[in-house]
């Protein structure tokens, strides 16, 4: 019996798929290769039961989709044949997904920065009606971590996230895994690609324009690139870390954030030219029993670690009390890295689980 | 009830510490001050029920030896007090330790870098014995990682050893735990830090001589530091990587090696001169389907991630299929790092063990 006919004796592990964007469409993909490996390490055959966007509608497939279509066919409205049973809400999707047997949500909506929302109702509802939830949204989690977090522990399911942060690299597996009594002190980081971008253009002599213009052809920077170059994004970013690696109790707008909107290109010249240039950095630390957090553009000297940073590179420092200083660097990254941080939470999830 | 008396509750995970040399003393003083910390996690309280070295006899305590002396009283000739049970030979000390409920061995003796022995020995029993093992001995592990493994599957235990590379920095947990299905596909590391030390020294204008005495006086260099030098423990630690993160079946032997023994100060400080100062680079990658590792002094250009290893730092980068390049710094570590690797190893094994 070959190995594709063996994994399909395996038990079905049935997925809802909300979103259905890049970062969906680089994650679909990756399932089908993978699918001898995943049986054979989780003992378990994915199967998508569901998938569905605001654009698109939502579909239930009780008999799931082809892994081996969404591998093949790139564009995603081939993904919505007439094979489905639409439903017209979110709540119907997961209800009808769950009565299908689906048990994992992937949620992979658009980041609303402001409060998280939709989709931060979208996974309290996933997790009360009892299913593990994967999201690589920042804003969910920023908002509401520690709720959605105490949520699935009451509901005994997983609520994970490693793709909100460094696109995928596993920093916050690493910290649950590997720095248990470690004891992190602080980090800092550089956690916003746009802004390097933009920053290292402009000390090449584009004006700031020029260099937004480019960063947004080449599909690093926003159509608004405000978003990343007023901080905000960062800033989700350092909520995150600040909750999962300190322990805090953050919401975004209790991290200090400053953009480089205001850094002239005069400033930021210079600044190279001295050999500490400005970037945007993150940090956190603890004061007085609290978690203090800021974003803001800092020049970094060549002594410095996150001076590594270069081009669109992410680099994080953590200082802590067993290990003395760590740093983890993610050179250029892209979706191909958030696709796969999904993946590593669905093969945590299905190892804890099955530990249960 | 206080913390303390509530953790004297809980039931002991019984350990026998093999080797009382820096590591040893570094390690057992990290246990008393988190033990509220490591009950409330694990649900256990770790008991030291055997100590022991060649040089100092081997005792076996079954009432435990009080954890707070060991942190308090750094000579550890204070820790061979009369109250314990002297026994003879190692086999008589896993026996006699195993008898009074010890299950988990920790080998912490001095590296025999030809071929793992005594340690090797000793691990195979205690495996044999039904007990978790961890090292920091990278002589067992470069030597027969996948036998031991194999031993500890068939008797349901557990073999560790985060602290034989990177001095505890959480590599091999990383690999285990968090990048699952990415595909390391090769990596570069600097991973001796006696010989970045010695050749940074050189460059500074001292004498070979000069250098390897100031990196003796400082406590990086060992008395005999050619086994440093000649890329021996570079070597050790290419193998252990090798085998754990590219699946290899290497032995140190197998490694080729070229050490610093030949450079001329000359060479060293000219190509310092030139910003691509040479450094002793361990490599490792498959080719048809062989992994092939090497460990030689490399010119290390100012473009390349090696280039951040300053003094004693120590770096690696992984080229990985799913999540490009990335790269682990560790800056300056030293015993205390080792001890902690030790420590990660014993929360990883209960943590697994209650799973189990």
């Amino acid at each position: 019996m070959s190995e594709t006919s063996l994994s399909a004796l395996l038990p079905p592990l049935r997925l809802l798929v909300l979103g259905c964007g890049h970062v969906a469409q680089a994650f679909l993909p990756l399932l089908a290769p993978r699918g001898e490996w995943l049986g054979r390490e989780l003992g378990v055959r994915p199967v998508i039961t569901g998938m569905g966007s605001r654009s698109r509608g939502l579909y239930i497939h009780p008999e799931g989709i082809n892994a081996e279509t969404l591998t093949h066919q790139r564009d995603p409205s081939g993904w919505f044949s007439s094979t489905g049973t639409r439903v017209e809400t979110v709540e119907a999707f997961i209800q009808a997904g769950k009565n299908a047997g689906a048990s994992l949500f992937i949620e992979l909506t658009t980041l609303n920065p402001l409060n998280g929302q939709p989709a931060l109702s979208h996974i309290r509802k996933a997790l009360e009606a009892g299913m593990d939830v994967i999201t690589a949204n920042k804003g969910p989690v920023a908002y509401a971590q520690v709720e959605l977090q105490s949520l699935a522990r009451r509901h005994n399911v997983q609520f994970r996230f490693e793709s909100t942060v460094m696109d995928g690299f596993p920093l916050i597996n690493l910290a649950e895994f590997t720095l248990a009594a470690v004891g992190i002190r602080s980090f800092q980081a550089i956690l916003n690609s746009t802004s390097s971008l933009v920053l290292s253009m402009i000390e090449q002599g584009y004006s700031r324009d020029e260099a937004i213009h480019k960063a947004q052809q080449i599909g690093v920077a926003e159509v608004d690139p405000w978003y990343d170059l007023d901080g905000w994004d960062a800033a989700l970013k350092t909520t995150i870390l600040a909750n999962t690696l300190l322990d805090g109790q953050l919401t975004p707008h209790m991290v200090e954030r400053e953009g480089i909107r205001n850094l002239t290109a005069d400033e930021i010249c210079a600044a190279a030219l001295a050999g500490s240039p400005l970037r945007l950095v993150s940090q956190a630390y603890c004061k007085h029993g609290l978690v203090i957090a800021e974003v803001r553009p800092r020049r970094i000297s060549s002594d410095n670690i996150l001076h590594i940073g270069k081009g669109t590179t992410g680099v994080i420092s953590l200082e802590t009390e067993a290990m003395g200083i760590m740093t983890l660097v993610e050179h250029e990254p892209g979706i191909a890295q958030t696709a796969y941080g999904i993946l590593n939470d669905l093969i945590t999830i299905q190892r804890q689980r099955s530990t249960m």
